[in-house]
């Protein structure tokens, strides 16, 4: 089977970013990343590509209207022809218009099991914080197709991970993150295989 | 350890209150199903509840004002002294008597990841449908103390459960249902064993 061209968005240290390039360079997956694009210029991201001899671009929304910002990342995005736009840990919100332009072909991981601690302003710890202020025993990680709503898109694939007594925001996201390394490139894969089938806000997964 | 004495509330089959006696029988957590309540005479928990030599009985909420009924259900319990009520899929809304009667000793399972998918009329394959509908990839159980906000106490214990491509609101339950029997003893011995710590809607597990 033909690989896939990814070009992966991100706006940090590019762990997820990480765990897709390696599943890319074990042969895991039918997927190679083409590009790197970050709107940080000082996003250790940029540093794991050049490592992997892989194209990174900062494109630094400060400055810049929201629109003609993601105007120019689709400008450095498209000659690339990616067949799959990842955002990996890439935390502006995003226009309509860019939204429309990767429409069913651009996904988002969220350490979270979405619907529950997502939406505007939810990243990072702020999100590990949250659930352990609600008290559930219980929280996750989920890839899904990136739409109008904010983390609100269909589901592709989540999975769960305990919440243990004494976590704090920071050892919940670490067990999290781990999950979300094995979650993504699965996501990434399913893509690649052709499976995804969108339906209103369902994502079904065809037998192979 | 002694054993806590336990009275539970159902309105169908009674597999979780099976799953109790079982664990009981077996040894496995220090309680004992002293009382099983019903609102439906003819339910088969009051079979199961005979069948291991557990008192029951039947009051039907039929014809009668919600706060009467639920007196007549405590006026039942009460002489039994039970440290932990267990709501295990009873399905009749409480009232604030109620709730406040048993308050910080009555718990209940509830056939999802709370706070997703419960609330009024959330209870039956209805709560699996609606996981179904919104796409999510997995779903579980919680067992969580019992206050004012239905479905909305302090959470206890959740497992996670995923959801498989081709569920059926039954399949799903099915599912859904044997995890349900492992948490519910798990979250019984846990109150048994006074490990519980109530913070606002939060409850802390305490070490052994």
């Amino acid at each position: 089977m033909p690989s896939i061209r990814v070009a992966v968005l991100a706006s940090g240290g590019g762990t997820d970013l990480q765990s897709i390039i390696d599943a890319s360079e074990a042969n895991e997956i039918n997927a190679e990343v083409v590009l790197v694009v970050t709107n940080n210029p000082g996003a250790y991201c940029l540093e794991r590509a050049d490592k992997h001899g892989i194209d990174g671009v900062a494109i630094d929304h400060r400055k810049k209207k929201r629109e003609e910002h993601e105007r120019m990342m689709a400008d450095a995005i498209d000659p690339y022809e990616p067949d799959l736009i990842v955002l990996a840990g890439y935390i502006r919100m995003l226009t309509p218009w860019f939204i429309d332009h990767y429409r069913n072909r651009m996904i988002n991981i969220h350490p979270a099991l979405l619907p529950l601690f997502g939406g505007p302003g939810m990243h990072g710890t702020k999100v590990h914080a949250a659930v352990l202020e609600s008290g559930m025993k219980v929280s996750g990680c989920t890839v899904h197709f990136v739409d109008e709503d904010v983390d609100g898109g269909p589901i592709i694939v989540q999975k769960a991970v305990p919440v243990l007594e004494g976590d704090t925001p920071d050892t919940l996201q670490a067990r999290v993150l781990s999950e979300e390394h094995v979650l993504l490139p699965r996501a990434v894969q399913l893509f690649a295989e052709g499976r995804l089938r969108i339906d209103g806000k369902r994502c079904e997964i065809e037998p192979r």
